[in-house]
């Protein structure tokens, strides 16, 4: 059952995030030492079910654990939902001798894991990378932490100019259905409100305040992107009950996918990196790797919820700081 | 006629931009050898118009070399437009003693002044503040070369997420009319096309690179804003020759006109500065101070004409690179 | 006993770190909610000494929230090592009427407050800001998450001009006794050997692989600062079993304590902030707030032992990856 | 005579700096466009010697643009100062069919090249690439703004942490026998002091201001590296003539050479790339194309005088800001 481990592909998969080179890295150098090869699949399922594989060396790895984005490339399939997709994916990984799997990647390439494990038996090890936080049994994904960072420096830069003209400024950010990355960027910013997609569409104390705006001072309005808060619907609210108001939007967008990593976020790399190939010496499989509460978690594919939860602390700050 | 220049009035009008602080430090020191004393005039004309002066001292400057945005706070006058206006900016600058001006801003505040001195007879000099790089006479306005490299350093993020993804960018940046920071940023982060609005909406050999664009590599189109070229329409011009095309929009937004400003606006801001105040001792008015050819240079402000071209050169690195 | 707190005390102590001012900002902002005055206490227990008091608003200390330093200054103070010292500063604390006190500094700081509750009855709350991250009871101390980032973008920069030319480059860093900024931005900078003062004198392979070093490329050791292991006395060691080695020496210094906050310093800030206050209002003192296992810790000041070990994981990584 | 070229050698040699990358990709899209095949040449005049050759990609190099280092790596190399070496070196590029090379370095290259000029006719252009802006025929060499960007950036952090504990810092930049990057970052920081190897060890205008520090802000001292005004020789000075002041140091060492490329540098980088292989197909051989006074330039080797000094601008900016 617990027959060696000889070679280890690797693959990004869904959006790429700062961070993911570095968890390369992590992997890779353990796999050496342990005596294990790597090989590399680019662009997630997609070189799979391409058959693009070739190997990778922990010495090349060392030099990118600094740089943002995936060296591995990274891409949606839509074949790999199909049966055959699937089949030609794991055609190519028994030709290559591929005998365990570590994927990064957010929810979506988890559950392409676990549908894969119907016909494929060899082990998988998930690491959550996404720059959303959104993903349950870790406490920080692969990537937050830069974004979080990439997003304050461009917001500091902003309020340098709202100061210097009393401006309103609505600063949208990334997130999709998660208020992590506007949390984190709207307290650190010292802004006047800080809206989240799990507030929902609820912003009447933010009107409430701009309404009295005199333009003695700078306003800040950090906003999740989203359906019911984006950027512009909040600025059309705000001139409704203050038509005079000097407003401007920016919306960050995707810089802050991109960049060199944070210091946590390569850490937190090579850790679930490290981890991961140990999980697969220990005959893990099919469980994400996270980190809960600063110590390293295992999470089944299987019981894996989307949605990582805002918590109390969380929503607590965002009630005294934010409204 | 030359009488001794006791108190200058300085001020920051227009749009901020990063190197303001500089030059009022160097203004500041270089008053200070010479005996002068310096006041600062709150928001541009408004303050003026509103009475708002304070004493300003060379050691609090020295602190703020460094920061983005202005001090003195800048604004938009309405009230400056009308006789009223001037009159009473003219009744506080002669209540505070003030004998030569000093204001840091764009085209639109020096003809403010030149206007202004129809009725009032104390010097004024010009300093370029602006990050179009859009005014003649100058070679460098203070904060393009900062809004330049803000740029950059998100058009370098958002490569690495292009290049994970092989995706088509098109990056947005600022210039009002002026293709200045799209062609230097555009050039300098290895763009595959650069729009400005010097050339107009003729954009057809994109249309023709993007016909037959393979998804191999990352695509990136850095555009000026601008009505024939903001980056919607470029975005829909593409996708109308090329339907399955993955793009993505990014405009970079206010970012731009904040942050630390870059050693070389730190330093226009000096120079231009201490020439400002050099400029009054040797008994010179109503001119604006630049650095053409890396030389200090007067312009009157009525020998002023709004654009700075784009220069050969430039023209010629654009059809190399961008096209 | 738990009569209502009026009137808060703030000052800093010890070294600076980033992240300070946003700790003042969490504690004003949740004061001022409570109706709770803050007073500002200038350079430590000096400006106690020297009743050295101001008044802080919430709305100044959210203009400050993503500054580096400290906006209350620090100092050491030897006149309050005296009783007659610390007379004094109980004095100007009752002048003021400070009902409460809020120290945000190191071990020194702490044991100066528990020093001093023998003649002050006053509570005291106490948040460990410090880069070096040397205290117990708390994952995180104020500054280091910054430190380390500063650290690493210097270590990239270095990393292009050692890769240029296959240099040897020992980098020192800062953490007094504590390898913590040493084994962060070795791991996350890809550092071939990482030396830290817990370990010791004993590089003994790091001269192993230094001795076979054939200049095929760049070759990166992060030490820690200390007397047995400093960048001089590495650099001789390793020029004595390999004298044609192409070496370079680059101690990172002060640097590591400036520059603006990260986003998780800035969160711990707030964070560690808000809940001193929150302590304060359930008549808590003597307590030191952290960050143990991502959840808010109390430690009381008598039961601090200096030293955060460096824990059981990070020592396996230092293994894996800087030997 | 002037013979079509087809192919052009390029190699970076001396220190390596920032911008470099940009200039071989303005090389090599100019190349591309007039169908000539450029060819990299790794490790300067040791490569050569040795026959690493390898052709070169515009696709690629667009990748490198805004990279620090060169990826064609740099060597200084004795074999060249000889004959034998030379010949060597001529053989390789007569076996690859280099007609003519374009060299990115400081004085010794460009010598370099003026001596192997006598037994090889190909055409040399040179792009003057270090930091320390010390070569004449051009107002900046690649790498200088870049290096000037990395030392405020830094020297920023720095006064962070010295006012808030009111200490006096003398900051260490490099620069060799040149006081630019000093000036630069001096003035640019708003220091006390600025000591510069062309005025000497003549500092004791600096002495006479540190007597009476009264330690009631910080005193920042920015100086060049160099035998007579070295940070530590500056600090025994100040020593002996307050004895009691609170001072550190801090040398920025090589993060100088690395990191990013400011805008200047990589458009630097472009405009010259561009000039240089626009002047081989003028026919031009054996010059150093450089930036006067905002002008392409083309100086003859042998004309070169090394030392670009301090204009007169720059001197008076030194004596009003820096003593």
């Amino acid at each position: 059952m617990n027959k060696k481990i000889k070679n280890i592909g690797l693959f990004t998969s869904g959006g790429d995030s700062p961070g993911m080179n570095a968890a390369l890295y992590g992997i890779a150098k353990v796999a050496e030492i342990n005596g294990i090869k790597i090989t590399g699949i680019l662009k997630g399922y997609e070189g799979m079910i391409n058959g693009d594989f070739s190997p990778l060396k922990s010495s090349d790895l060392k030099k990118m654990v600094h740089r943002g984005g995936t060296l591995l490339k990274t891409a949606r399939s839509k074949r790999f939902l199909t049966i055959e997709g699937r089949k030609l994916a794991l055609k190519h990984l028994q030709e290559n001798n591929i005998d365990a799997l570590i994927a990064i990647g957010g929810d979506g390439t988890f559950k392409g894991l676990l549908t894969f494990s119907e016909i494929c038996d060899i082990p998988f090890i998930g690491i959550p990378g996404t720059i959303d936080n959104d993903i349950s049994g870790t406490d920080y994904t692969l990537g937050f932490d830069s974004a979080v960072n990439t997003a304050i420096e461009n917001i500091d830069k902003i309020k340098d100019t709202a100061e210097s003209h009393n401006r309103v400024f609505i600063v949208e950010v990334m997130g999709r259905d998660s208020g992590y990355i506007a949390i984190h960027s709207g307290l650190t910013t010292g802004a006047d409100a800080i809206l989240i997609p799990e507030s929902g569409k609820d912003f009447i104390y933010l009107l409430d305040k701009v309404k009295n705006y005199d333009s003695e001072d700078a306003f800040l309005v950090v906003v999740s992107e989203g359906d019911e808060i984006g950027a512009e619907l909040v600025s059309s609210k705000i001139k409704e009950v203050n038509p005079n108001v000097d407003l401007r939007i920016t919306k960050l967008g995707h810089v802050q996918r991109g960049g060199n990593p944070s210091a946590l976020d390569r850490m937190l790399g090579i850790r679930l990196g490290v981890e991961a190939v140990k999980s697969l010496l220990q005959s893990k499989k099919n469980v994400m790797v996270g980190i809960l509460n600063n110590q390293l978690h295992l999470t089944p594919f299987n019981e894996m919820v989307k949605q990582h939860q805002v918590n109390k602390e969380l929503h607590e700050l965002l009630e005294l700081f934010g409204k």
